[in-house]
């Protein structure tokens, strides 16, 4: 009736945009391992060497042969001499006999002959000389064997993968300087509308400031994206055609946002049609807030039509264009991220929606009696203050026509 | 007996560290709004305007006087001239009297006149100058008032809040291009070991490579803090002491990571004592892995002995370096963080533990019937390769010698 295609639900619209991924391949860049945290190993890490090289104690204390404390009891305690200390960083200069012990720290080198580590606090000291080993110990134990960390040839990591802390440390130990990663994709943020005005300028009636480019700017890196933004631009066809034009150059990904007048979404429709195939994949999703969004697809490249509602701004990122940008990224697993952030919460108090849209209603999460309630924010969707004070959206899916007070809702955290 | 105190428990050694608290007030810094997301505002926000200026519709429709389509209905319409358009951006350049309406956008400005709009799917066309209105409206529906998301003098945002992308959004719309935010809090970490060598170097018999200055450094940077690591140092009572001193000068925290052996630790402990008061405030935690741990204040400035243990390093991090770094960055809320991280998850099969500490143990999560299980994580807490498997760490309560399979444990996640 408005010119709009009909709407398509909001899992119809993802399949679309996916069924073309991988988009592009990103570029592999090197990477300083100090500088590695948070990108996407873009290539197996097999192991160098074997971890550790060498068999090492886990705990303070000696290292003996586990035979030697076979019956050892506080009781009937089992003597071993003392052959000597192991310092940490050496390798040792002697062997281990029968019925010998050698001073060490965790960490420290397991001499030749020794197969266990024995702890301190199991030890009493007879003389400078000489041990009590108060309980046994069996063979392999407290101690790291040679290549039982990694072996040699090994894969340690896989493919795809956004490094954390943990695997940095990972590598460290297996003497990656430098790593292989996916250049973060570049997403290009271009604001729309004639009333929009920069952010540190005074806004004459009728119109309002770019609040959506700085929001978007923020999810972008957040998930793991080099946010662009490329400047507030009119409403005019061949304006915004040459801007896309170019950002479609250096890009990895174009949001298109704002234009909220059906006029200015139709002109949206037109250019991202108009620059490259296949185009316009869906325009209008069964979605409260966030109805007009648009997405496409121009020679591999995502693009997309965004509304101007910053509630419907976040709503469509987290439904579409954080997927989307996990692929782009090189990401092996996709989806890791909004499951992380989905939680289940019994909403406090009645909400009615309409059928037929999958919508998503500001919550703040408070706790009561242990458990998790989401409180449905008060307000307008388009109120900038209602979503500073939201922890995430609570969604009422499609087919329902409201959730009651106590019931669980899906929760998904910003 | 080897010259350590005796052991606190986890809580106690973290109340001993926060009664120190706020350390020092970290420093302010204006930052460009677009730089500012993940740093903490060092004060209120108030609105220095009224948000939005002017009243607004939130649909694309027609602007109207409510009484105007009381009693409206799709066999009964209200007949409504049309009065003119009004363009987004614009001040409309005429008043709506009875039985009058104006084409209007979403997020348009309101004439004088007009209380209310009608959405387009309500009406219908009936000529170029006049509209069947199917349904009535009230007064004020569909439109945010001037002033309703924001007055002038309201405060917006409170200090100590981290900025979201939604926050940074809301500070634009207002006009607030320049934000005030705490600096981010630098943290040395100073390697210390005779064993320990440069990731880039080859390992002898005895040597092992650099691995916790690493994952620090990630675990820091994801906690909002900035990492600076100064080196690998002999365990040496001068040269130690002298990094100390020199990184108390310009860090806001300073971790002393490795030196495993006992000697080593009593000397990182005497060094934390001669560096200032009140110096060491625990040294031993009932804690596994973790349970070297040694905590301290230096003339107001936080300082940690890490254990050597790659896991144990993960599990202090959590356990109080993450606290202390949240209140160091001037978080209002601290502990937010660790919440958020924290879920339930079934065990899959049962574990042992000894009673009178608390013990973290590495678990891989996964989904059983639509419900998260823990699996706890086979092999050595000294394993690197252990822990780039695992999702968290189950928490085992100092109380409890265990958990058997299909008990609910604490998960704090990575």
């Amino acid at each position: 009736m408005l010119g709009r295609d009909e709407l398509i639900t909001v899992d119809k619209a993802l399949e679309l945009l996916l069924r073309h991924a991988p988009f592009k391949i990103p570029e592999e860049i090197a990477l300083p391992l100090e500088e590695s945290y948070g990108y996407i190993l873009s290539g197996d890490i097999v192991s160098p060497e074997d971890l550790p090289s060498f068999s090492r104690t886990t705990v303070d204390g000696f290292a003996v042969n586990a035979a030697d404390t076979f019956g050892a009891t506080e009781g009937m305690p089992a003597y071993l001499n003392i052959k000597g200390e192991i310092k940490m960083g050496d390798r040792p200069q002697f062997v281990l006999n029968k019925g010998e012990a050698a001073k060490i720290s965790t960490g420290g080198m397991l001499p030749q002959g020794a197969d266990a580590a024995l702890m301190f606090e199991y030890t009493q000291q007879v003389d400078e000389k000489m041990i009590e080993a108060l309980r046994p110990v069996s063979p392999g134990e407290h101690v790291i064997q040679a290549g039982e960390d990694a072996k040699t040839g090994e894969t340690i990591l896989r493919k795809g993968r956004r490094l954390r802390p943990q695997d940095i440390g990972a590598l460290a130990g297996l003497g990656i300087a430098t790593v292989w990663v996916y250049k973060k994709p570049k997403v290009s943020i271009i604001s729309t509308g004639d009333e929009i005005v920069p952010v540190d300028r005074p806004v004459n009636p009728g119109q309002v400031r770019d609040i959506n480019s700085y929001t978007l700017s923020g999810l972008i890196s957040g998930a793991g994206g080099v946010p662009e933004r490329t400047g507030i631009f009119k409403d005019e066809y061949e304006i915004i055609r040459n801007v896309v034009r170019n950002s479609l150059k250096d890009s990895q990904m174009v949001l298109i946002s704002g234009g909220s007048s059906v006029g200015a979404k139709d002109m949206t429709a037109k250019i991202i049609d108009d620059s490259g195939e296949p185009g316009v994949l869906f325009h209008g999703v069964s979605l409260k807030p966030g109805k007009p969004t648009i997405g496409g697809i121009v020679n591999g490249i995502p693009i997309f039509g965004l509304p101007g509602h910053p509630a419907a701004v976040s709503v469509c990122f987290g439904l579409f264009i954080m997927p989307v940008l996990e692929i782009l990224s090189g990401l092996a697993e996709p989806g890791f991220e909004k499951k992380k952030r989905t939680i289940m919460a019994k909403v406090t108090k009645n909400v009615s929606s309409s059928p037929g849209k999958e919508e998503h209603v500001g919550v703040k999460l408070e706790e009561k009696n242990g458990e998790i309630w989401a409180a449905p924010l008060l307000g307008k969707s388009g109120l900038i203050t209602t979503l500073t004070q939201a922890d995430g959206t609570a969604v009422i899916p499609l087919r329902k026509t409201g959730v009651r007070e106590g019931e669980f809702v899906e929760v998904r955290l910003f």
